[in-house]
């Protein structure tokens, strides 16, 4: 039986034009099913880093990184465990409210200790951040006032402790 | 004079093996400098939506609206104007500590309202969401401290009041 499970792997790579297509390419052609990706800026202007978030069995999940590595942007990988990591996401969501379903808004974004970024007397914007299983609770907490539409950063991921990508 | 502007894409795609290669591959093969990119689950399984955050000129930025928009695989696209959008970004950073260091950037971290997410006693470790000027300035008030490594996530945005991408 092959078990499916969700892995973090994150990407030091040289700031180059293309890289991220080459790297995103690498997983297409493989037919892994991304969950998010994100790319940012690090404490070096000379890299960039790539946090994948993705599902498939661990005999594939070793084959991409092994894959990775071999690129010449790729500077470092390394597959984040969730027990040795801080993981967090952020997400921007639009519902729908009136004066019935305002105060109940407000109490789920009090308990989810999420904010409210802008208000109309029709709809309202929050965001939070966590894990991806208090976002995917939020996200279902909302879903009967009417989800007008939502955006979420994909993950983004650190060691704890004092070590760090490029050690 | 050719005036260099940083511009924010949202992009709603189908949740299709390869579309972000085809859409970053557009980006590169343009010669574009993306700041970041970020692509997440929406309201609905059948889309992703991308949120790139690049800089260029205006005619450059207005050609790639229109090469995307001729991608098969992308169902809405609109460039994202700051006065009418809520734009956010988290950042993960971990910084040095030691004894004489740590009470200055407890005080940091509360005048950003950010969060302390792992503490050892040589480094600490924060989460902070906000508009990417902020995560800027948080940025540099902790380069004094040594930083060890940080990951943005990149943009995510959602224009103010009730409308959404896909009226």
């Amino acid at each position: 039986m092959i078990d499916i499970k969700q892995y973090i792997i994150a990407i030091l790579v040289a700031n180059q034009f293309g890289v991220l297509t080459r790297v995103s390419g690498l997983f297409s052609r493989r037919g892994f099913n991304i969950d998010s990706l994100t790319v940012g800026e690090t404490e070096s202007p000379e890299f960039s880093r790539i946090t994948v978030a993705l599902r498939g069995d661990k005999a594939s999940k070793e084959q991409i990184i092994k894959q990775l590595s071999k690129l010449h942007d790729v500077k470092e990988i390394k597959e984040m465990k969730p027990e040795e990591t801080v993981v967090r996401e952020l997400l921007l969501i639009k519902v729908k409210s009136d004066d019935s379903s305002r105060n109940k808004i407000i109490d789920a974004v009090s308990v989810f200790r999420s904010k409210i970024v802008d208000y109309t007397t029709d709809s309202v914007c929050i965001e939070i951040t966590g894990e991806s299983s208090k976002i995917n609770a939020f996200i279902d907490l909302l879903k009967p006032f009417g989800i007008i539409e939502m955006c979420r950063t994909g993950v983004v991921v650190l060691q704890r402790g004092i070590d760090c990508l490029k050690n």
